[in-house]
């Protein structure tokens, strides 16, 4: 159906050459001068050698459970697969989502793009509109001088490919553009055919750009899974089935090569793919999915509501697992109902969900489960865990966190250890760029 | 009273010498390749000269209006100011700050010691209880190799105090320590006398430990400033004085050398610095507030609680300045209702309130002031712009907007452009380290 995207192996692998040090505050001590490589071949423990609390880790068989489960299941569907990368933005995930077969990696704004090129990325989707005239120029300049180089992003007014005209004027290449379709209640994107016509047969004139097909983002209609919920998800996808055909009755994809339609977060990519890889009456469509949090998934949100979570949609294919874990120290305990953590705002994501109390480690025995605790509030590095009567919670143990919503996890933390199956032994690090 | 502190003024000004590149995603691309200085002496304007949407920009005027303001009135009122660094985490902000006469810098955790070490800051208050194993192993190295290194961390626990002792076995100096107060729907610190006098005793008989006096954060008591409240907070301060007096009685502060007992977040420092410059009956006490958040003030949280926000407490003193703003794009308009704003959770604090559209720039123009324009909510990368009727408010118009709760700022900006008064001609960047 089409070639996975690439990425410049060489720019990925030198991320391991970067010293590691003090910037990177929860890193033990005792690495600090060695490369990220060299870090990550000592095989070092978190808590024998002395990372510092709070930290958090990624689960290495959990992550690449997540990355080969999306990648059959899409590969099954018949979907193409451009997760976002604004997750994680670690330029070496991507490298492992285009093993994997990814189409390419999402981005949301033109600081995200310089990064994807910085590490090559051949095949970027730009899930928003790109309207700021210096991105613009400099998406030009990167395009003009690299034919490898393929680029989508969206339009959702006459005035926006007005303005990015403007911008581009000059540019050897046009950019590749897809209308996109809101919703009322929803984000961007037009609310009806009218609007939508009008807007692609902008585009379609447009000298600086090339109408590509439509795209949306159905995760901003509900946070449901209910049949209701799930109904409007369908009908909204639909409603990018329709307008491609609408494009197409009026000529304005005749340009465009392969049609492109995406939608896709990461809680209703089932029922996105089953409206978009429906009969397309002989059109050459690629249908892309642009879900990003599969790939660590988590302890919250998308455990609740992802059709691979706790309560799954997709029948016969394995739920994803969580990879990412928090640990913080207790370090005070003024009552028996509540204890603080050496975490907080800063350190763990909060917006939707707070971190939830799994585990508990004692001296240097091993973690053992932590049931009926909860984390009441977060101020900036201190997180609130309320206690239930004869809590084993004691000053100075640690305790796992599982944590929601990935997104605001990874922004925290800009060099994250992986470990394997022991939860102990970090097995590489990952660099984020935020 | 005392003397500032010192940071290593040459790792400070190394800060220039770190490249710009991709990595800071807003800074314009053309500056790309130079150090952070010589991009700094450019005079680059950020429109202008094509810095990437969403940018945050710190103003010159204003922090140095609130260096100024803070520094005066301590040094007027008699009490010490041991800045939080977490605020913003940017060791050319603490050099100022000592450079006005700071006493130190006061950190959260092991990892920021570890980071303002690195820059050489010669006090420092851990406003925390610090038991990682592996932090105080590290502070113990960095105590032994450096005598003119003076630290002072909290206790609030006998078995705080032994899991200390324990870790610092063989050290040569011993860690000075103050016993948190906390109280009844606080956060973390002793709830009553007789603990806190059990976690004195324990500290002073710890050959790790000496024990200097009394701490505590009043913040976490109120959120409002009504009298009641207030009460509350200076009852709460007069309870650290009472544990001076009591240790003291108890022979247990014989060997502080000069006594400690501080308190003060940014929201109540006027209570505080109230308590704690009262007689204290010939004892040689150096009050040490903590406040960290005056040095951008914002325009949100700490506008309406301030002591010297808009409804100042403080009599014949200038009010802080807010001196963060974010500027968005606006990129799309799917109703008259609502505008989209490429800016979101990922890039602006939305923790303690919502952004709020302060400025509206349309094509090359200056900007004018934008009214009656709300944010609504924000997603990862989008900010949801209410607009009135007739709203100027149009597709390509650039927002500027005031935030709340610097902390949460700061950390999603590894370096922040310092504008001059017209608002848009970098005159300098600062690092962050997050």
């Amino acid at each position: 159906m089409f070639q996975a995207g690439t990425i410049d192996s060489a720019a990925v692998a030198a991320v391991q050459e970067e010293r590691v040090d003090w910037r990177f505050r929860s890193v033990a001590p005792s690495l600090s001068g060695l490369t990220i490589g060299e870090a990550a071949a000592r095989g070092a423990k978190l808590f024998e050698d002395g990372f510092l609390g709070p930290f958090v880790v990624l689960d290495e068989e959990a992550v690449e459970h997540n990355l080969r489960t999306m990648a059959a299941w899409c590969a099954e569907r018949g979907v193409a697969l451009a997760p976002h990368g604004k997750t994680t933005m670690a330029p070496q995930l991507f490298e492992r989502q285009l093993q994997h077969g990814s189409w390419g990696i999402t981005c949301a704004n033109a600081g995200h793009l310089r990064i994807y090129r910085a590490f090559g990325v051949s095949r970027i989707l730009l899930a928003n509109q790109l309207l700021d005239p210096s991105g613009l120029k400099w998406l030009a300049a990167e395009l003009d001088a690299d034919d490898d180089f393929e680029f989508v992003c969206w339009v959702d007014s006459v005035r926006g490919v007005e303005l990015m005209t403007e911008a581009l004027r000059g540019a050897r290449r046009k950019v590749d553009v897809l209308v996109e379709l809101g919703a009322e209640g929803g984000r961007t994107g037009v609310r009806d055919t009218e609007t939508a016509l009008a807007v692609a047969e902008a585009a379609h004139a447009s000298p600086a750009l090339r109408l590509r097909g439509s795209g949306g983002y159905e995760g901003a209609l509900s946070h449901h899974t209910d049949e209701k919920s799930l109904q409007l998800i369908s009908s909204y996808v639909d409603g990018l089935r329709e307008l491609v055909f609408a494009f197409h009755a009026k000529g304005l994809l005749d340009d465009a090569g392969q049609i492109i339609v995406t939608g896709g977060g990461s809680a209703y990519f089932d029922r996105v793919a089953d409206e978009l890889t429906k009969d397309w009456g002989g059109l050459d469509v690629l249908p892309i999915l642009r879900s990003g949090a599969y790939v660590t998934h988590d302890d919250g949100f998308y455990r609740v509501i992802s059709p691979l979570g706790e309560h799954p949609r997709i029948g016969g294919v394995a739920s994803f697992r969580s990879a990412l874990r928090a640990w913080a120290q207790v370090t005070s305990k003024p009552t028996d109902e509540l204890a603080l953590l050496t975490i907080g705002k800063r350190d763990a994501s909060f917006d939707e969900g707070m971190p939830e109390p799994r585990l508990i480690r004692k001296g240097d025995g091993p973690p053992s489960a932590l049931e009926g605790h909860s984390i009441q509030k977060m101020n900036d590095q201190h997180a609130f865990l309320t206690l239930p009567a004869s809590s084993p919670v004691e000053v100075g143990d640690w305790v796992a966190l599982g944590l929601s919503h990935p997104c605001t996890v990874f922004d925290k933390w800009p060099l994250i250890p992986v470990v394997g199956p022991d939860g102990e032994t970090v097995l590489d690090f990952v660099r984020t760029h935020f």
